[in-house]
């Protein structure tokens, strides 16, 4: 993986797509400019949530925009994803390597320094600060990093880096400016009018 | 898989356990006669899951009762667990299979005679009936089976049978004299004063 595939990386969340179809919206915001999708859902039946995936690979295959599966390594496996993403909670970082092989790209969630050490010490393809700040999308997260953090962060990880958690189109230069590789958004994009235009604006902060 | 280790089939959920341990609970079944335990967990984190799993794995191994997982082949596969139990809305059994390798146990929940003929062209290790009655543990549920349309169902299956929904001391004997080989049951245990004992008496019944 390129660490540049991580510049503008769209983490889906159906819930916050209103009344608009989930794969418009995703093709959208590639157009625009994303270069990388995490599909997270938490609750969709196995089968539907295979089904999305695969529906997501056909889209992003002509874009060759890589398709990360958030916790479940069943789903990446059944569908050939590019990857998945894990918390700190989810799937031991070891146990996702042995299931996954050594080509698949794997993502892991990063809470504090203590959990980044770690990372360092492992063959994970990206880390993810999470979250930089506090977010109403997921409800469980940690203290936030922060500006300050998110530079101390990426002084002293190995790995391509990825901030997630309450970015748009206001913080994300300042966001970008810390040295991370990339910005995970959600809700600026899935919410989005126009999702085409967000995911532009936020590619060209 | 031997037909005779689907005779008493222990499901899960740890909600109708109160405030027991739920590996106690197990163990206590085991010692009372269960012949087959799966563990159905839709509400904890894979960490969690994946720790339960091989905690119990391990309670298990010296009575050589095997361990199904249901659904998540991930889990599965991570703790090297004897099989998986999928329904309808799982990951669809070919893809299931594929990813679990030839030796390991897969059982499919059955609802009603169109899948059961689809089952028949299949290589499933066992069927499940679901349900053979209408119950409470679970609400998503189709039609029942009922004790005709279990013999039915036994008549046309290729496959070892076992039957789940609302079965207890009261009903297992009829629900055998269909000639399913086994009987699943959830609260009839979990919710028992004394899991060892009711486990005994269904067992003998």
């Amino acid at each position: 993986m390129k660490p540049e595939q991580l510049s503008l990386y769209l983490v889906t969340d159906r819930r916050l797509s209103g009344d608009r179809d989930i794969e418009w919206i995703i093709e959208e915001a590639v157009k625009g400019g994303v270069t990388m999708v995490q599909l997270r859902e938490k609750d969709l039946d196995t089968r539907e949530f295979v089904n999305l995936g695969l529906r997501l690979k056909n889209i992003l295959k002509p874009y060759n925009v890589p398709l990360i599966i958030n916790d479940r390594i069943d789903v990446a496996l059944a569908i050939d994803a590019d990857g998945v993403h894990i918390g700190q909670s989810d799937m031991p970082y070891e146990t996702a390597r042995r299931l996954l092989g050594p080509d698949k790209i794997i993502g892991l969630s990063i809470e504090n320094m203590e959990q980044l050490e770690i990372a360092n010490r492992l063959d994970v393809d990206y880390v993810a600060l999470s979250p930089i700040f506090s977010t109403t999308t997921k409800t469980d997260t940690a203290t936030p990093w922060g500006l300050d953090g998110a530079e101390e962060f990426v002084k002293r990880s190995i790995h391509p880096s990825v901030a997630i958690g309450g970015i748009n189109n206001n913080t994300a230069t300042a966001v970008k400016s810390t040295g991370v590789d990339g910005i995970a958004v959600v809700s600026a994009i899935i919410s989005a009018d126009d999702p085409y235009k967000a995911a532009k604006e936020l590619y060209e902060a």
